[in-house]
């Protein structure tokens, strides 16, 4: 069995912002040199996802504003009690939760396995910090 | 380590629907001839989801209604700019980021190694279209 | 490939709680022999969920009140259907899908392969009864 594991770095400007990383995954995948396996992708903190969706800017703005009324920023400990921490990111948890902290994908002949439209981003939530995300590869 | 794939294909009458997939994804399992190992199964199109819950009518009737609830259809650009593209179904990408678009199993001793309740359904929320999901599964 | 497989129980006398769990799973990868490969960390039952987030209680009691805003506690069947069944867990079956089911964790060099802040819980949402989460491991 191979394995093949990264990190890929981010320091985004916004508080919220997707990045398409479909590209340095499939980097992972050809460096692994697995023809059949599994690549996990996830979020290696805890106020961001990694999530399978599409690649629309008009999207990707519905989701920000979804993702504010579900769980709205507010720093004040009144709404959450985590910001009591003297954090301000107590949504950033909650909205990765919404969006999740991981994707699984099929390698099938040395590629990912995808559907037409499917694109893998990683969800920062709580940004302006450098933070990771990490690829790990099994198979043969 | 052994490898195994199968799309399993759809297309539902209803825009919003549950399909119980398990016993084709057993029928896999068997097929694969793994004894131990990892399946994954999920949706390979961005408005469906694949989830494990309870086989259970009147539960799926409540998850309609509060997904409906969460993120209505709504075809117009007002409420999504999704809808900007000519698309109409901004609501189900929605929709399949609170289901999940994906699960992983285990695999013990040949079978899907479940507790006593659980079923895998592929989740559709703009059907009436041909859509596919992945079983993919490696193992020994 | 190596494999290896664990359940974890419990009875927790809460219907909403949240226990960490990663120092059994870091016991699970240990016993496991594994160095390179993925752990799977799933609830066995469809009333619960496993996810990674971050061991702090002002964020746990965030979750707890903000679930019960998502999907309310209401043994009623005028709420929710499934509470025909004779059921009162209705609830229960919504907060899982928002928290999720299942975690599958990168291990690398014989650990868990985290970020800083990443930890395991067993969330349970329908309480004071003996239930489990599965851990299972493959790789080499």
């Amino acid at each position: 069995m191979k394995s093949f594991r990264k990190e890929i770095w981010f320091e985004l400007p916004e508080r919220m912002e997707f990045v398409n990383i479909t590209p340095e995954v499939e980097v992972c995948v050809a460096a692994s040199g697995v023809k059949e396996g599994l690549c996990l992708v996830n979020a290696m903190h805890i106020t961001a996802s990694v999530f399978i969706n599409d690649d629309e800017p008009g999207l990707h703005r519905d989701y920000k504003k979804w993702l504010e009324e579900i769980a709205p920023f507010d720093p004040s400990p009144q709404r959450y009690h985590h910001n009591l921490t003297g954090e301000d990111n107590a949504d950033a948890h909650h909205k990765r939760q919404i969006m999740g902290r991981e994707v699984v994908v099929a390698i099938t002949a040395s590629r990912l396995d995808f559907g037409p439209w499917e694109q893998i981003f990683y969800g920062e939530f709580d940004g302006r910090r450098r933070k990771r995300a990490l690829v790990k590869i099994i198979g043969d």
